[in-house]
């Protein structure tokens, strides 16, 4: 389905604004402002004739431009006359905030909406949305205020939520964390565009290069697991599924009225969609970060190389653990390397450069594991701690990445010294973990989707 | 054993100090002028006379003061012939920073070591440690620069490392992110002190309150799991274990020499002793936090209190997953709760109080949740990107906590807005998480140690 004029249009109505700047209409009114979108707003509030310096219509059908999206943030008994009167002026995408509907047990209202939405060919995200937003364009349609969520820099990664409070803390963090996101979208009861019709849009996005979802229950299964093989064909789409457990399953009915159905069920189609399958927020975070760089890979066989012998240890339970494979170097490579570094050096899976590593060890290792077959990605941990690490490794890193095309993934702890350098890498494009095990996890990720697909 | 002189140490000879920045005796010096410690330092090096302003000793048989504590930090094969000086100059606390002993395999080096010191009766940690630091005393004997490597804030979590490196990057990480910290002791190749050794002085020492613990293997078991077991009983464990696949044992063989063992034997001796077992780097931390601020708690009935509908569903699913019980409310209080508030919040477990939750509302919720005998922990979410939550949740959530006696513990997700009232809750002695799925698993593990205490 193509929602793309959701995103880039250029005249949109706010139906519900009010002068009181804490409602709803008021808020998304003021964000867009803010926000430096590029469009025109028409407002329109029955009751109120200027907000803010800008003119207020009484009604949708005085404006005489052309309207491309409309708003609606109005109690909810009030939507179906408004959809009305968008079907008149031949309004085709809405989004509506308003809650109250079948979420609340008020199944025959958001029935009512559902069938003059079609009656009248109307595209609406809602009922019961948080609002979208798209990083490129500037529309933001979120109600929240821009000091308590900071919106984020544009990026690769879009987020679609059932949950949309989720979805907002989610967006929160990545921003704080300086992912780039394309587009977020909360879609609420999906009363008339659902998770499936969403997934289709950004297949076709081409800002868009992971999909994160959070769902309880799919609309329509079928069509769900149909979309989901032909998207995860050229996109990677990360799920986190609420309500696996009974108990999680009641709290999802009584939360967007979801059937969230059973968990195996659930798995098994995210299975045959080659749908990556997040157990936590956190694995979210991890698993997108890793799979915006798209770092194709070959295989599954990782080189460790460290600085620290504990994170040497702690990488190869991981790899272990996720049923990875740990590479073994060619004997050439291995002599080469003996050759080339000092005896304090142990030179097997994990390659431990010892305390004293030097960069220049670093950059020997680096270009040796990469050049050899038996590798397909490398695990590189690097303790910037020690002194002898100078900036250059940051360049070393880089330029292997960008020539040897292999994945690298790189595992640092610290503080404020670290975190600069890890920043640096991450504006070059390099994938930074802070833990061993978070790292392998997600290289385990990547290769199920990639040697899959 | 008592290994307090280590740490209150106020005449400290520092033997093998080089004019060279870069030196690791250098370093040492410098750190411990920077870190404010309020000793006297006495340099030894036969080859220099001063050494940033300061007299340096020719010989340690030089130095007419009572010496408490000697830092060696000389190529290994000068080792013995120190600590026959430190023996004659009656020194009885050394810590040995030099390597090349048995995890390079010169086994008899370190055997000579071994000997010396049980000869002279000198306490020794080291060989091969990377230092020790003391928050309280600004003791501070770790060889790294402070512009890479920031030291903590004094606080109850103490961290004991087999690996130095790896000790120093959580060390690192724990300083950025606002933890407390006792002591650290890096204690590498455990040639006279060993693990057990330190866990039995941290049981005395008034400063730590949380012991953590990276180890490969133990050097004797029986004397670990007596010595653990009596430590558990008064302060928590927690420790990550590496080397618990063939491979990772193969790695930590080449790391510092220990034999890690089978990884069941030491799971049951964990379970044994009452140790926390910690998967996860990011577990170790996860638990420190919550156990650090040691509440007690008498069973394992979890409540959740949401004004996010998706955060209520994955923490449930997660509560199941990880054993712990669901709290169900008395029918007072949910007939008290319905009372109180609107039809809009669903009164169950999570409680969900919506998104447009008020202050008032999580008021009304948490007083009535911690009063009621039917739940023993309450899970917190409180998304702070709503306006409708203003400061004063700081205040309520504190009292709680104060007045109520059961633990709380927070969840919250965003950027710069939450992180300041995290912070601040933080301040107030307050555990917050970001991810529900790290709270619950810190819950379990909470649980878990006191209800086997």
């Amino acid at each position: 389905m193509d929602l793309s004029k959701f995103f880039s249009a250029k005249n949109i109505a706010i139906i519900g604004v009010s002068k009181d700047p804490k409602k709803v209409g008021h808020i998304i009114f003021r964000n867009l402002i803010d926000s430096n979108f590029e469009g025109n707003l028409f407002l329109v509030n029955p009751f109120a004739d200027i907000i803010l310096n800008k003119k207020v219509y009484h009604s949708l059908l005085n404006i005489k431009e052309n309207i491309e999206l409309a708003v609606i943030a109005l109690p909810a008994k009030k939507v179906p006359q408004v959809i009305k009167e968008c079907g008149k002026k031949k309004i085709q995408n809405i989004i509506i905030i308003s809650s109250g509907f079948k979420e609340m047990g008020n199944i025959k209202l958001e029935d009512e909406v559902k069938n003059l939405l079609e009656k009248y060919k109307i595209k609406c995200i809602g009922v019961n949305s948080l609002g979208i937003f798209d990083a490129y364009t500037k529309l933001d349609t979120l109600f929240l205020p821009r000091y308590r969520l900071k919106r984020p820099k544009p990026g690769n990664i879009s987020f679609v939520s059932q949950s949309g409070a989720l979805g907002l803390a989610i967006l929160d963090l990545a921003t704080s964390e300086n992912y780039g996101i394309a587009k977020f979208i909360s879609y609420g009861n999906a009363t008339n565009i659902d998770e499936s019709d969403i997934l289709e849009f950004l297949l076709q996005d081409n800002n868009t290069k992971v999909i994160c979802m959070y769902i309880e229950g799919v609309k329509d299964g079928r069509k769900f697991l149909e979309i989901a093989k032909k998207v995860s064909k050229v996109k990677p789409i990360i799920v986190i599924k609420g309500g696996i457990t009974e108990k999680g399953k009641e709290a999802a009915l009584s939360h967007t009225g979801a059937l969230a159905g059973e968990a195996e069920v659930y798995y098994a189609a995210f299975k045959q969609a080659n749908i990556i399958q997040a157990n936590s927020l956190q694995e979210v975070f991890n698993f997108a970060r890793i799979l915006e760089k798209s770092m194709l890979t070959k295989g599954d066989r990782v080189q460790v190389i460290t600085n620290g012998g504990g994170y040497g240890v702690l990488s190869i339970d991981s790899i272990i653990k996720n049923n990875l494979s740990l590479a073994s170097l060619n004997k050439k490579t291995i002599e080469k390397l003996k050759k080339q570094l000092t005896n304090l050096v142990v030179i097997s899976n994990p390659i431990d450069l010892s305390g004293d590593a030097t960069t220049e060890r670093y950059k020997i290792a680096i270009d040796a594991c990469l050049d050899d077959n038996n590798v397909d990605i490398l695990l590189l941990i690097v303790l910037y701690q020690s002194p002898l690490i100078d900036t250059s490794i940051l360049d070393i890193i880089t330029e292997a990445k960008d020539l040897k095309k292999k994945p690298i993934i790189v595992v640092s702890t610290g503080g404020e010294f670290t975190d600069t350098l890890k920043r640096s890498l991450e504006d070059n494009g390099v994938v930074n973990f802070t833990f061993p095990e978070d790292a392998v996890k997600a290289i385990k990720a990547l290769t199920e989707y990639y040697l899959k697909r």
